[in-house]
């Protein structure tokens, strides 16, 4: 190997995922993280090793890379993991190629262009209706015929490692008909996973369930901040609207969909039967455990969450499938969430509103501290990764430090 | 004057709107509309008459000129207006420089990173929720204290003249627990105007309602295309998805804030008084005449609304002033429509929902054909234009014909 992969690494020689990074001395550019390095692609491609236009691999960000389609960006990846694994490959003898991570600024690695967010976790949508509607029936009528899903803010979906605000925004106190202003009071992380599109369509084309994968470049781990108190005031009768759009955090790493292959498995039975062109064959969910911690400032961290994106009632083909049936087009880097990915057990509930079930079941961090939402000054990490048969891909982190309102 | 203006023309000597156009020898770039004629800005500035890059106007979108700011923008209209009336200036003996609007094909005037819907019309409100919720309390609780947005879909905003395919989706048969899949039976326009950001701020920066008009470069008319049979199915909770996202439309011209000016008027009493945040002084309201035609295929147009964007309750500087007092960042040339605009009388509601009442009371064509909803071969126009004391400042249209379901 031409460098060493501590055990155990999100990034094996099986991952290989794209990202954006800068350096004192390197503007933004194309990287794929590899053990605890960078391998700098724009550096590469002086190199003369790739036959496509690599001014591609020099921008700010991938979707022109991820343009190019798989047929090129796929044997970039199989291509560098050939050339990690030969002693006498290109790689070899050009440590300039590399660079530490711990050295490098990561970016937003696509520009998006609509956002969409799905709901599309049984357990997440049960737990939440429910709390805030009907514990009886808490499911809505739509829920298993539709993967319910709802467009969110573009412009403030930032990469791990920036801070956010608290938001401030208007509330209804408890047993008042007046709304008051001021900081949200019940600040929440969603712990989700985004895909990232890998090609266009036109209005008015649809995409098949069946094909739906040639359209899915990767995934990211994505934290929907949420501010539920904003958001129970403001969401009848159109949706959320302030009580999301303020923050939503994202993994700096695109996991290609190539490389959680080993991780496939099959989803629940659906039923009812869903409609025809929301069927599927084989296996589309995937086996990622997922966690959540949480870190207060200068303290220490308490993992409060463990889930896995196994969890999805609907899997991501039929999230692209239902978005487009209708001729809505889709972009090269458009991200389409998961929506809270919250399994059976207590301890795998991806957001604190369910974690501690409205503030009436507070956690306890390990420095005795309790917590019911998110305080100022806790960062909330989320972290990804498959594993089986001795093969790891993993997302590395996003991570989002709270800071109080302005 | 330079070129003559038909009396009554949308684009008098008091408009001066910008957008992008293209002819059969001129790429798409940027122009003002200016009676029949269009005034090629690219063209224009090979003249050396501006002191910017002006690289900006021969561009495919507006966003980049835009982003120069109010005080080089204004400056170019301002200093067109005085060149168009001046016989001797630099617009004279230049005959290239005007294109017949009949020439020419008119392009998205910008590139919509996000777009946000309002539903800021007390009457449409009102009538929305006498139909679907409760007819005696039909202003949800939240909607005299927000103005109650959501986001939609930026891909699939299109120009005026592009035509669109009906949705297919799914919808839920009267009396039926199961959906079925087809064309929506309801498909409906919604007369709205919308305005364009001019000017960018970053995550966890505010817009206060005395400083918004500095970011709001101009208006369009705004055909937020609906699908009722789609959106009752699908909305509860997070909000319309498929019902909206196939297609929205726009004008091609977009009038500048400044040109409206002669227009303003007071907003509505809003009691109970609102938070301090969206208070306002001023006269945040504009006289703009609103009007929908649909033209059945062959056929003749009738008019089926007169509307008036003076009916807003919320204005745009208060929708502005509350999508960023949680922070949430905004870049010029996204897109805030208003919400349907309905007025007191039956013939101003904006949409077919409201004129026909959930199609109980069809609404008769001139050619003797019943409308509840669009019709296949249906070609819907708004138009829109503000009068007074000899000024008028038109929109033009936004105008889109259905196609069948694919």
């Amino acid at each position: 190997m031409i460098v060493s992969i501590p055990k155990n690494s999100d990034f094996s020689i099986h991952n290989i995922p794209f990202g954006i990074f800068s350096t004192k001395d390197r503007s933004p550019r194309a990287g794929v993280a590899i053990g605890e390095h960078i391998l700098d692609l724009a550096a590469l491609a002086e190199l003369d090793v790739f036959n496509f236009n690599t001014a591609v691999l020099e921008q700010k960000h991938l979707n022109d890379f991820i343009s190019l389609g798989k047929n090129i960006t796929s044997k970039v990846r199989t291509d560098i993991q050939a050339w990690l694994q030969d002693d006498n490959s290109i790689l070899a003898g050009n440590p300039e190629l590399f660079v530490k991570q711990s050295e490098a600024q990561m970016h937003m690695p696509i520009h998006v262009g609509d956002y969409t967010d799905f709901y599309s976790s049984i357990e997440h949508a049960t737990n939440v209706g429910k709390m805030f509607r009907n514990p009886e029936n808490a499911l809505l009528p739509n829920w298993k015929h539709i993967p319910v899903g709802y467009h969110g803010r573009a412009s403030s979906i930032i990469v791990s490692g920036q801070a956010i605000h608290r938001p401030n925004g208007q509330t209804l106190p408890k047993d008042s008909t007046t709304p008051v202003f001021g900081p949200s009071q019940r600040l929440d992380f969603e712990l989700e996973m985004g895909f990232v599109v890998g090609k266009d369509t036109k209005m008015g084309e649809t995409i098949s369930t069946n094909e739906a994968e040639n359209y899915i470049f990767g995934l990211v781990l994505f934290n929907d901040w949420s501010a539920r108190d904003i958001q129970k005031w403001e969401y009848v009768p159109l949706g959320p609207f302030l009580a999301k759009n303020f923050a939503s955090s994202i993994s700096p790493w695109i996991v290609t969909l190539e490389a959680l292959e080993p991780f496939r498995m099959p989803g629940p039975k659906q039923e009812p039967m869903v409609l025809p062109y929301l069927a599927y064959s084989g296996e589309k969910n995937y086996d990622i455990n997922l966690e959540v911690g949480i870190t207060p400032e200068n303290g220490e961290e308490t993992t409060v969450c463990h889930s896995n994106f196994k969890h999805m009632y609907w899997n991501m083909v039929q999230q692209l499938a239902h978005h487009t049936v209708n001729g809505c087009n889709v972009h090269v880097g458009d991200m389409m969430a998961s929506g809270t990915i919250s399994g059976k057990d207590e301890n795998s509930y991806g957001s604190m509103l369910e974690l501690a079930w409205m503030g009436t079941k507070p956690l306890k961090l390990k420095d005795g501290t309790e917590r019911k939402f998110i305080n100022d000054g806790d960062t909330v990490t989320m972290r990804g990764y498959g594993e089986k048969g001795g093969i790891r891909v993993g997302f590395g982190e996003v991570s989002t430090k709270v800071l109080p309102a302005k």
